[in-house]
């Protein structure tokens, strides 16, 4: 077990930003709110919640999907409004919107080997940014949200005791934005390659990879963690659509064992699994000592597998 | 220590892309090549020096500083072209300049624990993308490179022997590209904020920044590490600018101990450190036992010093 424990968290959704499509709730960042305001507050939120002051933060990782800017990294961004003045480092993880599963694996490193004590780790994204009005099923599937997390070396019987993932590019193109940064600079931008600057996902494509490549990695994960679905209190799987209800059975985890809040939040891409995680812990549904599976499916195709003692 | 050796590694430059202003030589990527053709390259190459099958790696790493799309992450999509039909994980890494330097430092917790044998790191940026011809400074300094590295998990008396990183965001804004992704996106860019799409770099106030934080930074450091620079057999900083000449005797690394070939290459950006690298195992300056630092300043400004015995 790499030893790493959760000392507090935040999410975080815009003010007044709610939307409604049909019986479905999406959140949208307003005009003059940016990802930096919910990631400031998601990050503020984590360190009240852990009763720590920035200063005793060690590093910073931003766990995001989408660059805020091309240069510097977000996690550089997030340290000026939260940090400025300290020498923390600060950092990028990015697996797209699996982030947050990567970023805590990659800290229980850094906790477990006594490298850093206390870790803040911010994911979120703004889907609204570049969603494309024509292409209904990602219009009105995206939330724009943040959250954080500040993580902790620690003692106690709590660390990850699992983690795997997996990465298909057989589905690069299945969700992406294609124009905007280096392959395809702002400057290129004409009435005919428009909507290259939009994301664009292929809902279906995504689906039949999914279906064709999660049943036999979720198998062997599950075989080699040496535990079984029993052993585990809950599944918190990132919220990529309504598909959620027919994956889930597939893979084995069955309805009463999963969070599926997709209705009410839509697909927060990298702050989906984060917030679901913190909102599990402040309604009291996971309690120490759970194993708790963190998974997820990410553009790349990308999937992760996480498996922690809380 | 933690355990990680160098098995393989490779260098490349745009074909046809030299430019010279004055004494410098610089490198552009021409109409119709992508970073991608040079991350491929290298890649390849990596894994031929290494004597490797792309089925032999565990682990993909974009150690790059800009983002080629905004989705999916930059190794999603160099998986696609040198790993399609497989399942090699893919994660970007990101400390702007210095990314490889930190996913040199992630991947020796990963060779070290056993949970990878073999990871393909791939570094590389395109600031001719988004150089600024009224920008003189910056125009003449960039460089289009990329470089791979396959490291590994040894029992060899190989590995990373002291690891640290500062992030000072007072120099946030310094060295950046404000538009093209979420904070500004391309949809925005109207006649006024044109300048906003380009790099833009404020090379005193980074040199100033760099002049009042680096030189306690690298005394820390030194002093945590148990060595003196004696120990040191080569430093191998980014090749930021110019000013590399002015900065490394401050912080006490003689003209014989570091490479310096900003003239001949220019800021590579994150492919700066690995090329050096690759370069400097290539002619033999490096030899196994030998202890070498790579270290380099990156926007954010984040300053990284990795100690490992080659």
């Amino acid at each position: 077990m790499r030893k790493i424990k959760i000392t507090g968290c935040a999410a975080v959704l815009p003010d007044g930003g709610k939307v409604k499509f049909g019986s479905q709730t999406r959140y949208r960042l307003q005009k003059g709110q940016t990802l930096l305001d919910l990631a400031e507050r998601a990050a503020m939120g984590a360190l009240c919640d852990a009763g720590l002051d920035i200063r005793e933060i060690d590093l910073i990782i931003a766990g995001m999907a989408t660059p805020l800017q091309a240069i510097p990294c977000n996690a550089a961004l997030i340290h000026e409004r939260i940090a400025k003045g300290t020498d923390i480092p600060a950092m990028d993880i990015n697996t797209s919107c699996t982030s947050f599963i990567t970023a805590f694996d990659m800290a229980a490193y850094l906790t477990d080997s006594g490298r850093y004590k206390n870790i803040l780790i911010v994911s979120g994204d703004t889907a609204s940014a570049a969603l494309n009005p024509k292409q209904r099923e990602s219009y009105e599937l995206f939330s724009d949200a943040a959250a954080a997390f500040v993580v902790s070396g620690t003692d106690e019987d709590s660390g990850v005791l699992f983690a795997a993932q997996k990465t298909w590019s057989e589905g690069a193109h299945d969700t992406e934005i294609r124009g905007g940064c280096a392959l395809e600079s702002a400057f290129e931008m004409n009435e005919e390659n428009r909507d290259d600057y939009y994301f664009d996902m292929k809902g279906l494509r995504v689906l039949r990879l999914c279906a064709h490549n999660l049943p036999s990695f979720f198998e062997k994960s599950i075989k080699s963690s040496g535990m079984s679905f029993d052993d585990i209190a809950l599944v918190i799987p990132h919220q990529a659509s309504k598909a959620l209800g027919y994956i889930m059975p597939r893979l084995g985890i069955g309805k009463d064992k999963y969070i599926d809040r997709v209705k009410d939040y839509g697909n927060m891409i990298s702050a989906s699994v984060p917030f679901m995680l913190c909102a599990a812990i402040h309604e009291n549904k996971i309690r120490h000592g759970d194993n708790v599976m963190l998974t997820g499916t990410a553009a790349g195709l990308t999937c992760n597998i996480l498996i922690f003692r809380y």
